[in-house]
């Protein structure tokens, strides 16, 4: 939970249906439990060692429903799903063309997401920094990412990180491109 | 909260962090101040007069970052945010175009935002059904939907019920139609 910088308190502020008396008696819990540490922020190696972190990845410069599937399906595998959004530069180079929302507006649309726990903007050119921060359990690719399987399993051995790589199936087949060019030429802040 | 048919329990079982023990104090805790119903599920006419609820509405076939801020500053009007998809036929007759995605997955795709409350599907060729049904305090039109707002005044005059109208505006004026066509006539689900 230190990732962020954001307090455990206002993490666990969600739809503020959580009083400050629940949130403090639960972090006394873990705290209690040396699930988190006395600084009522950080995990401690044992809380961290109890929870599979998930982390999964991509521009996301809209969300549409199969990016729902995709990270329910991710979320489930796991207690805890990061996604990390690529920079703005990574991104150009990845899609060949300029993301239309910058790094912190893709970070704050995945934010948003029920099933997302937390969403970093990634580091420059280099993926495993990433990994390398978060530590993950299991890496979630997506239908369309499953050509960086090899790449991932290989950087991951020569930093040292124990992960697994799960490969997510799309569940919208009938989304061609071709039928998406045609419907949505014209406009996006328009749907 | 009777709406959905969902539970009130199954409602405040957000990201699996309030235990079942947690849940069921808060709902007693409701019915003893006689805001929600001995049924555990549905508000009690003084349970609903003390909520601000808000209505927003749209086809949301995907998300973008102007969506986030446009329904942030819908919550942010009121205590609790309900968001109607347009029916595929309606959203057909609003677009003049098939949807890429069914109002189930448009539904769930909304569903999956934080701050959104509730999504329902709308009734087919009339809004005002779902006004009466929800009987929101303020509807919240987004900046692109400033044209209706004669219709839905004079429209819920008709049907008795008392809403103000809320105008919101866009945040990301850049995102012009021109450069998104540009930009993503190729393909939304390889975003």
């Amino acid at each position: 939970m230190g990732i962020s910088g954001k307090s455990l308190e206002n993490h666990l502020k969600i739809k503020n249906l959580y009083t400050k008396n629940i949130i403090n008696s639960k972090i006394d819990e873990l705290v209690k439990n040396k699930l988190v540490n006395e600084d009522r922020t950080t995990l401690t190696e044992f809380g961290r060692s109890s929870i599979r972190v998930v982390l999964a990845g991509g521009v996301f410069d809209i969300i549409h429903p199969g990016h729902i599937y995709t990270l329910n399906a991710a979320k489930a595998l796991g207690d805890v799903l990061i996604v990390v959004v690529a920079t703005d530069n990574t991104a150009i180079a990845m899609k060949k063309r300029q993301p239309l929302h910058t790094q912190e507006q893709r970070q704050e649309l995945v934010n948003s997401l029920m099933m997302v726990d937390l969403c970093l903007v990634g580091q420059e050119d280099n993926i495993f920094k990433t990994v390398n921060l978060v530590k993950p359990q299991i890496i979630a690719l997506g239908y369309d990412q499953v050509h960086q399987e090899k790449f991932i399993v290989e950087g991951c051995k020569k930093i040292g990180i124990d992960t697994q790589v799960a490969r997510l199936q799309s569940p919208i087949p009938d989304s061609s491109s071709s039928k998406i060019k045609k419907e949505y030429g014209e406009s996006i802040h328009g749907i």
